[in-house]
């Protein structure tokens, strides 16, 4: 079968760092495997200073980001607590509704798409919630939520953040920022294929966990104890070992890269590519002021060339030029583009090939 | 760092087919580019010709096995529920565990570890039950358990069935046999890594599923919006492509081999395993009428060498040849190893090998 390369610049997947390739393809192991769990250890260990973390519960979940949204909520949400969600864009509107699942009564504080949230209403909203639960870097929007004004005031809740766009492309301090729970993806700016959520849950919500949460699958309490070596290895499920070699070597690339040098890499990219965009008459979605680096979201102009939708210009880039880029969701479906600059995708050449290849797609 | 090498003939996982191994180092696709859809579709197709089923929501499950058990019975499962559970093993045990959680009055019919259930138990269990679930080929412990003197007979039931290491190694007939809701794991006779779990859910269960489940990672209402291309392709969460590709690339390899002579092969190098170890005088545990071909549970003897425990011989053959078998689970801890002829692994050579280092190992 013939192997088709893509540029990948929508909102994730990315594409991998060459050496997550070559770690997917190593030879198994089995997951009780010395060798393997020394690789996860190593790797629970790099989730830590990505996630800026000492909490001994730090692991990638066995699923997607999504599943990483899921095993924070069903490990803290007990049926009948307050939790207050702030919904600004669709993983916002995710939270709430998982949330809603679990029996808690959901306060939402919401914001328009592509305005942030207003860090007073998440805080005042309710006098004791058990938890407070937003979004970091919205995925659906392009826009950054301030995370410190709300846990400087958490007062008694737990804050559940959701990273799955920021976490290794922008600063995210879960222990200096005090978030209790916190979770992410593989595809974004980690530089890994899909398939594993990072995820770091501190003692604070240790203590406050569901003994018996509905799923099993991703009962924190059972999972720490096959992850968490210091007390024995007690088989939970299999581990998705292949998925744990390409996330080893993507925390790797990373940490070797260095944390904030990797940030700036994401800011740089980002910036030039918006600066490129508005160079092209293109208006971005986003307040300048919370305007994420590593992903943007563009209004799709009036005036594209001929009879061309929006969709038509994607379909344009990833067929001439092999290079994705997404569409909008929800309310903005069909009115924005996303373009992401997410782990190994984001790089100079990568911005200059897709402005110059948009520019002649819209004839600007 | 230094690849090591293992020959995995443990419970699973199994080595991958050296197909899936550069199937995984696939140039990443996006989730929503068509060349991916169209690859997932394909991927679809061939687990419904393994599964045997003309079921639309055939798919691949983003998790391991055990998410395949949990989405299974969280999308049928309803609060209050009557299920009858089938407990002989860890497995059993586990599903047992799960529906409890979704808050379902679970009837369980036991049989003692090493057994087979009785389908006349299950059967009587309950006048009428939501649900009838079961494991068709018990990991913890070697044993097959019936199904069709189940299905036949399971009246207004839905049947849920565990074929994580049946489904590829020996028949499993979904439709044939009147299965409802079927799941498996990639990484036992399908020759994948772990990480993905194949699913089938048909008609009858489709029409009693949960509105909203409270799993929403799980939904299975939800994920078919997505991996069913006729209805359009609406986003739920980021497919684990890579996994995607692995799976795809077993199943092209387990379908061109044929269906049967994978059978066959797993048997043949089963049985010929379960020979040879009953010529060095060991026992198996599970009786011959039920035990399975793909995976064998072996008693330790009481005469070890020296002060060899059974994890001490665990460990010899892992260090020396760099071959994996498994121990014992739950009350079989410490008394039972398991060997597995799972997928690639199953091949005479690797039966050869594993009875020669077995010997010196046990100096019989």
């Amino acid at each position: 079968m013939a192997l088709t390369e893509r540029l990948l610049m929508g909102p994730g997947p990315s594409n991998p760092y060459p050496e997550v390739s070559a770690a997917l393809a190593r030879p198994m192991l089995g997951h009780l495997d010395p060798e393997f769990l020394a690789l996860l250890d190593e790797t629970c260990e790099r989730l830590r200073r990505v996630f800026a973390t000492g909490n001994r519960l730090t692991l990638p979940v066995s699923g997607t980001g999504s599943a990483g949204m899921e095993a924070a909520l069903v490990n803290v949400v007990h049926p009948g607590d307050t939790g207050v969600v702030g919904v600004n864009g669709l993983f916002g509107e995710r939270m709430a509704e998982v949330a809603s699942r679990l029996g808690a009564e959901v306060v939402r504080v919401e914001a328009p798409w592509g305005e942030p949230l207003d860090p007073d209403a998440l805080v005042g909203a309710h006098p004791s919630p058990a938890a407070i639960a937003f979004v970091h870097a919205e995925t659906s929007t392009g826009v950054r939520n301030d995370v410190e004004p709300v846990t400087a005031r958490k007062g008694g809740a737990l804050v559940v953040l959701d990273t799955v766009t920021s976490l290794g492309g922008m600063e995210v301090d879960v222990d200096g920022w005090g978030v209790d729970v916190c979770y992410s993806g593989t595809q974004k700016c980690l530089g890994a294929p899909p398939g594993l959520a990072p995820f770091t849950l501190g003692p604070a919500a240790w203590e406050r966990r569901t003994a018996r949460p509905p799923s099993w699958y991703l009962d924190m309490g059972l999972i720490a104890g096959y992850v968490d070596g210091t007390g024995g290895r007690t088989y939970h499920h299999t581990a998705p070992v292949s998925m744990v070699f390409a996330l080893h070597a993507a925390l790797g690339v990373l940490l070797e890269e260095g944390l904030e040098q990797a940030w700036q890499r994401h800011e740089d990219c980002g910036r030039r590519l918006q600066a490129g965009l508005e160079a092209l008459g293109l208006e971005l979605l986003a307040p300048k002021d919370h305007r994420l680096a590593q992903l943007t979201t563009v209004l799709v102009p009036d005036d594209l060339p001929g009879a061309m939708t929006e969709a038509d210009v994607r379909r344009a880039l990833l067929e001439r030029d092999g290079i994705e880029i997404g569409g909008g969701v929800g309310p903005l479906a069909g009115k924005t583009w996303r373009i992401g600059c997410l782990g190994h995708s984001a790089r100079p050449a990568n911005v200059t090939l897709l402005l110059a290849a948009l520019a002649e797609v819209l004839e600007r």
